[in-house]
């Protein structure tokens, strides 16, 4: 039986596209290959990389002065790679509203001034700082945000205005709703959310940004050899952005990033709607700074949470456990998630409560 | 039809593999997931790579005071992660036997003075230096090798013995030849050759080398940061780290790294026999340096050449042009190639010198 699993990553990926991948995967494309045996030098490869890009440029809007690089490593690799391609004079400004912004902090910290111009730690990362009420620093080379935390389930409903390049992860919410990529100096984002398997990272950079990396930048973390490469200076992670291709083909049949978010939000509302009309569930999250991918609740207890989590996966509702840095349940609702599966999720929340309140 | 791929990488991997890969795609484990779906927190996962790590243990008898890890960006990164790892004083020697070895030795100059001790760059790597007669520096943090030329189809008859921790790329050649790990500070590969699709890179390093990471090393590339999380740090490339263990379990049961070798000398042997019994066909590898993995050959013009590519993919033997360093052909037969696939390719080779002589 094939579950609802509400993973923050790796997450559910379209059943069709798994479908599809599962039909060819002993011959890709009539080659007598397997998608996963075929040379990233092969005739029949550099067409999937091309597509890919052309189909994310296509579904995010992505102007030429943009590079668009599928790499290796994750974001948290990314974390060294921004200041190691940007940094150059020494001083970056962080938004801290989460985790993963934090880490991104700490490492720009090891290769300059990285300063954290607002947080929201004070409240267990429960809102997004009022953007247009920070300082900014007229000396940045780059303002770093994380525009969607997964693991507290906030989001920024507004992106900064800068003068220095705004960097932005957009891991765990890229293509799930419109964003103006011109507004960016570079975005990034691990594809194992919206994406795609675990193994592809996408950079998409402002091309005028990227020709000076540090000197101490390794060779395959300088976006300008990704760039000037294609994505293949050396053998890339060709399954995972065979998937991320067949993903993004599936999304444009969809409609595009309008009508998955339009879908979203209306997946999103279902669930925030039941909490907020409950005495039962809470989400502790300022509302207008709600995720619409991650959506963390608690009920009046541990051992309620405990029971919860385990009973959801009797019925085939998986992956509900919250970090544990935040506790309780989160319910990770990306853009492969079904309308159906958050019904599902619910209607099973209605049922436990009876149950237990 | 499933065709003979002698691609150098990524190549051929056991159909066997392929086949059980396909089965389980949309329902990994009896968990209702793809395994590409699967969260690398959740228990379904954390088994295999587990599993992966005691395989390649078993396989290669690496003891307990090296750690095995699973990470990302190819052997490519790795040449920044060697010296940003090891070159606590500066200064390490290299070996240059072809364009991978190069490459290593240039990235490594970014950190230190990486001095080049031995070369077969006057001969167009056609060989080996005597390991026995190299001036090895005493000062060295390490001493990098590549242990098997892609390229030029050379590789190490004998490993150099040293005072300096030996270090070696053997992405081409891992788990194809019996090798004494204790030997080695260092071994990693690329994976997309021997072991499981582009994606993951293995990492096999003794422990009391990993404790002091240069200041200015990214988290990610600390081997350090990926031993103490068992490759778990981040989100690691979950399929391809499945896939490879597929394949390692798959090589147990051909009764491990001592019998595959031996049908890898069979069939290296079939080519070279041949290669050298016939006037029309050339390598010029020298005898004792002659890789098993990698069958670079010419007949005898350029354009004989290139019939022979185009004749030899319509009868599926495909993937066998020569990089462009070098021309002519070359046959990659690594693990999982069978003798079959080999017997076929001399068979067409005859047939062509008759036609074409």
């Amino acid at each position: 039986m094939r579950v609802y699993n509400f993973s923050a990553g790796p997450s559910m990926l379209p059943l069709e596209v798994l479908e599809e991948a599962q039909r060819e995967f002993l011959d890709f494309a009539g080659t007598g290959m397997s998608v996963c045996e075929i040379s990233h030098r092969d005739k029949a490869f550099a067409p999937i990389v091309e597509e890919a890009e052309s189909n994310l440029r296509e579904l995010m809007n992505i102007p030429q002065e943009y590079c668009v690089l599928f790499v290796q490593g994750g974001a948290s690799q990314q974390f060294a790679a921004v200041p190691l391609n940007l940094m150059h004079t020494g001083k970056a400004d962080y938004i801290v509203t989460g985790n993963f912004a934090k880490k991104a902090w700490q490492e720009g910290k090891i290769y300059g001034e990285a300063r954290v111009i607002a947080s929201s730690e004070d409240k267990t990362y429960t809102y997004i700082p009022d953007v247009d009420k920070i300082a900014y620093n007229d000396d940045a080379d780059y303002v770093h945000i994380t525009s969607n935390n997964t693991i507290f389930g906030t989001r920024y409903a507004k992106f900064p205005e800068t003068k220095a390049p705004l960097v932005c992860d957009m891991s765990s919410e890229i293509l799930s709703r419109e964003v103006d990529v011109t507004k960016f100096g570079v975005i990034y984002a691990g594809a194992q959310k919206n994406l795609a398997p675990a193994g592809v990272t996408i950079v998409i950079a402002r091309r005028d940004l990227i020709e000076n990396p540090l000197p101490i930048c390794p060779t395959m973390l300088k976006w300008k050899t990704q760039a000037d490469n294609g994505s293949l200076y050396n053998t890339p992670p060709c399954f995972a952005i065979y998937m991320a291709n067949l993903v993004l083909r599936h999304l444009k049949k969809q409609g595009g990033v309008k009508a998955i978010n339009e879908i979203n939000v209306y997946k999103a509302g279902l669930l925030y709607d039941f909490i907020d009309s409950s005495s039962f569930y809470t989400n502790n999250v300022v509302k207008e700074y709600r995720s619409i991918m991650n959506v963390p609740f608690v009920t009046p207890s541990k051992e309620l949470d405990e029971k919860f989590v385990k009973e959801a996966k009797a019925v085939g509702l998986v992956t509900l456990k919250g970090h544990r840095l935040v506790g309780g349940m989160r319910a990770s609702i990306y853009n492969a998630m079904p309308v159906e599966g958050v019904k599902k999720l619910v209607e099973f929340m209605k049922k436990f409560e009876l149950e237990n309140a």
